[in-house]
């Protein structure tokens, strides 16, 4: 049974559905004048959101890429940089 | 003339339609099992947009509603406090 | 009687002494071969104590200097653009 | 030859170290009542000087520990669960 398992596909889909509606929500929020702060705050909420969904994809490619290729291949260490390089990102951003 | 000015509106209005798609380009991708790497490129760029439109809103809301509060009344410490609230909960997300 | 008051001060003080303990305390641990997530959890403690005197410093700033700029001068909202880019940067940390 | 290299453990003392002395430089502007703006930008210095030994050691870890593990024992998945949580806290710093 590969990995990526269909159920986390589907969490992470509905997740990434409902964040979709989170940003079209801020869209209302600004164009009705609502105050900075509550949107401010609902911002916020998306960005949390979204860093939920990447800590899922980045556990499901740890567990399946990035352990096969440690397992059965010599390109271990280079999976390995390129999950330590998406982190980074996360970190500067 | 109010501040923020309608420019300032459809700018970060612009840039939330944008964030939009992004998000379900990101749907498409997992749906269509793209490289887990890849898609959370994608994701760490809408965390960037998104901290973008924070960054813009926050400046509006200080030189609006937290200036004007300084200037005429004695809410603006309350004000002050109301925007660091904000910016410790997007330092810790 | 002026903004920052002495006591914040000392409260600041006493944090940063208390994070460059905690940085010692990192070195000690790698010199000694510690458990790799062990030193983690630690550095990310230092990075939670940094951002809280950051968050600190900014409420001072704000309520001292920046708020004394938009009440008494034109500088407000060259004051405001300042501490902004400040938080950008920490954002991107 | 044993991972993490000594090489590299120098390496994260020598930047640890450097950032001893950030933390006291900025204690010693604080002293002096440093412009606070002055004394943020010290601080973002220092989170970012942290994050990059962080980075390192998440590297030396996933490369030494977590692949030792996903290539020889069934702890692999345990050690990828630990991991992913050192990083999801420091996404919450």
């Amino acid at each position: 049974m590969p990995y990526p398992y269909a159920s986390d596909r589907d969490e992470i889909l509905s997740r990434l559905r409902k964040i979709e509606g989170q940003v079209r929500g801020i869209q209302r929020m600004v164009s009705e004048d609502a105050y900075c702060v509550d949107v401010l705050t609902q911002i916020s909420a998306v960005v949390s959101g979204v860093e939920k969904v990447a800590l899922r994809l980045l556990r499901e490619h740890m567990k399946g890429c990035v352990a096969d290729a440690v397992r059965s291949s010599d390109e271990g260490a280079e999976k390995i940089d390129e999950v330590l390089k998406v982190v980074e990102r996360f970190l500067q951003t």
